[in-house]
């Protein structure tokens, strides 16, 4: 096998492990310079290889690289933009294939979720047709947790990792004072179409805590919510509602989208926790709070669970080792061994059946009375959020996050409009 | 001296570090039997002296006791709950002095804020007018930062480094993301009378990040800081914003009472921070996200300051140890001797100087635009975010805080009605 270069390009949200996936695939063709030339990554992910702003990573010091591994979000810059169908941007791939061809890139990691897995399939398969084959691999990534065949997603156990361990401080914290303020206590979590990371709220109840989640998954019932949160106060003084931000009415709508205004009358937008919280007080009375998580939780390198990080960094290091054992439209996935101790393997998964599927949460994690996990849920979460992985700190006591230098290698073509 | 009981109370807001003072007055009472003979605390605070419900804390095991420094919010229970002043209701004061005489309670441990000062002062000089002297020693807690005489506050500490590391975490994510996403990431944080916690978040402009502090100290000018917020978002792609919950127009109103009402048309009750990311979404048409940490921040444990952490404990000892020492009305205060290295003694401040006086964030600490903080401000804010304290873990990845048993001594006296 000749020397070829890779792209690398993270996709979508970023997560507080995404960089030690690029961490892995960076060390990893580090050690195969006889099979891979440089590493070539994308500013501000697919968008900089269409735009052909390719950043030079072996410009990067190797304590730099392995410090990619402690540092959250996105190193090289992440998009939201999903290619077009064949169909409907041709042009686009097209594009892709040429600045590969270009840059004599024979290898392409996409480091993202669904969107991304199904992109990468089709590079895979034009590239081929348009005779510059590329060898695609797809790492999976994402808080949402919603890829299929592989047991979990980097990104999502120390997202949950976080909610459970914050959920609980913050529990402690009303359980302090409910004798005389605040007796229920709201927190918005992500999930716009699932609710893994609610569920990771869930497991605060095996410490004690009075919680009740909202899912996407299930049909908000007023009544039976409210219920449901008084009997707890009944029972503990004081209550934890974890809601997804994507919970639901029975018609569908977002729960957060059925009602604040600013003073000029204007829908405004996000926030279910304020939501739920007035629907507290109209109802019960109740003194309240309510946090709202939003990027804290899906960034917070600081408290990340280290089988997560752990497993980003295998996968990365696993897409490479695939790619140069010839594989291609592919991608490694996690599969799980045994829950306690929790033990698991690399595996891999082709990218036909990956693109656009979208994996839920199995029915039988969620409890009848759509307000709790099952332990079936729980044997699940728990290995996810196993083990700390503490960044370094340096002697202010801020966290030691590397910002690369990210110098761009010189273009060879002309521009392309987005 | 022979040898009395001790009664502890914890007061007001919880905070991540106030069981470690507890800790520091049961660990430094045990080691003097006799002196000290049991530590009663009050269950929910002040109200468990007034209402006669009073832990044995002799009936936990020294580990338990240990423990309490690893666990976050108060472990006997805090409130709400401020005494009258004695000419409107001099009968309180009395029936602290009655359970405390029926209970042998010589020592009065108060940890709390300004409030529970002035009651600590006020307990102080009527129990000698009553006959029955009590020495009342107050242990400094409030993460608003706000007690006179003492360098900081334990409490304050660890927000500002959870809110310090938690913004910088989500400022990364920003920036990841900015080119096709959010431009502008609002996070609010506590701080209803003054900014210390924005203050905080404003130390990640030493990590490159573009950041606008809104003070409550600071009239809010809606123009120049939309402009302020362009000018960050031309310079770098995106811009954060750390807003404290109690920031404020020119004619003193809140900017949360500004504007959000449910779909009934009724105010909403908090979030300065969808205030802010609509004023941004209207005047700039930029992407937005927004976080509010509320209880998160307080709660924070799992990312405790270990300077804060040190300082929580040694105020609880030195309490005892000035009770021991035969002082009264007093409070142990923080001494800076240096900021680097960062050098610390314990001092003492007369009740009398302390109760009802609040020290607010001085002005010369704030940058001229007001958006700021100066080195001066980074130079007093850095070492109470040194060091990581970190908790213990069990096997399931949750940190192990410990919940005591709180069993309640026999009542000697009638009701009271509270």
């Amino acid at each position: 096998m000749s020397s070829k270069n890779a792209f690398y390009a993270q996709s979508g949200g970023v997560t507080s492990v995404i960089n030690a996936s690029a961490c892995g695939v960076i060390e990893t063709s580090r050690k195969n310079p006889d099979k891979i030339g440089k590493v070539f990554a994308g500013l501000n992910g697919i968008i900089g290889a269409l735009s052909e702003e390719l950043i030079d990573t072996s410009r990067e010091s190797d304590a730099d690289i392995a410090a990619l591994k402690n540092t959250p979000a996105g190193a090289f810059g992440s998009c939201r933009f999903k290619l077009k169908s064949l169909q409907e941007n041709r042009r686009e791939y097209e594009r892709l294939i040429e600045v590969f061809k270009a840059h004599d890139i024979g290898y392409f990691f996409y480091n993202g979720g669904g969107d991304s897995a199904d992109t990468c399939f089709k590079v895979s398969q034009l590239s081929a047709t348009l005779g510059f084959p590329v060898q695609a691999i797809h790492i999976p990534k994402t808080v949402d947790n919603d890829l299929p065949i592989t047991d979990n997603c980097p990104g999502f156990g120390s997202v949950a990792k976080y909610i459970a361990v914050s959920a609980l401080e913050a529990s402690f914290d009303v359980s302090s004072m409910a004798k005389t303020s605040t007796k229920v206590f709201i927190l918005e979590v992500m999930g716009r179409h699932a609710g893994w990371i609610a569920a990771a709220g869930g497991l605060i109840e095996d410490y004690g805590i009075p919680v009740i989640l909202l899912f996407p998954e299930v049909d908000f019932d007023h009544d039976k919510f409210i219920s449901a949160v008084q009997a707890k106060v009944d029972a503990h003084g004081y209550c934890t509602v974890v809601v997804s931000e994507g919970a639901r009415n029975a018609d569908g709508s977002f729960l957060a989208e059925q009602g604040t205004r600013d003073a000029f009358g204007h829908a405004q937008l996000g926030g279910v926790a304020p939501v739920v919280a007035n629907m507290i007080k109209t109802a019960l009375g109740h003194k309240f709070h309510w946090a709202v998580a939003d990027y804290l939780q899906r960034s917070a390198r600081h408290i990340a669970s280290a089988s997560d990080l752990e497993q980003a960094y295998a996968l990365g290091q696993a897409g490479v080792e695939m790619a140069l054992a010839g594989k291609n439209a592919i991608m490694p996935t996690i599969n799980r061994i045994s829950n306690n101790p929790y033990q698991w393997e690399i595996g891999s998964a082709d990218l036909a059946e990956v693109a656009n599927v979208e994996k839920t949460m199995p029915l039988d994690f969620i409890t009848p009375n759509g307000f709790g996990i099952t332990d079936k849920c729980r044997e699940y979460l728990y290995p996810l959020i196993q083990g700390e992985a503490y960044p370094d700190y340096d002697e202010h006591g801020m966290p030691r996050y590397v910002v690369l230098k990210n110098e761009l290698i010189d273009r060879k073509l002309e521009n392309f409009d987005l």
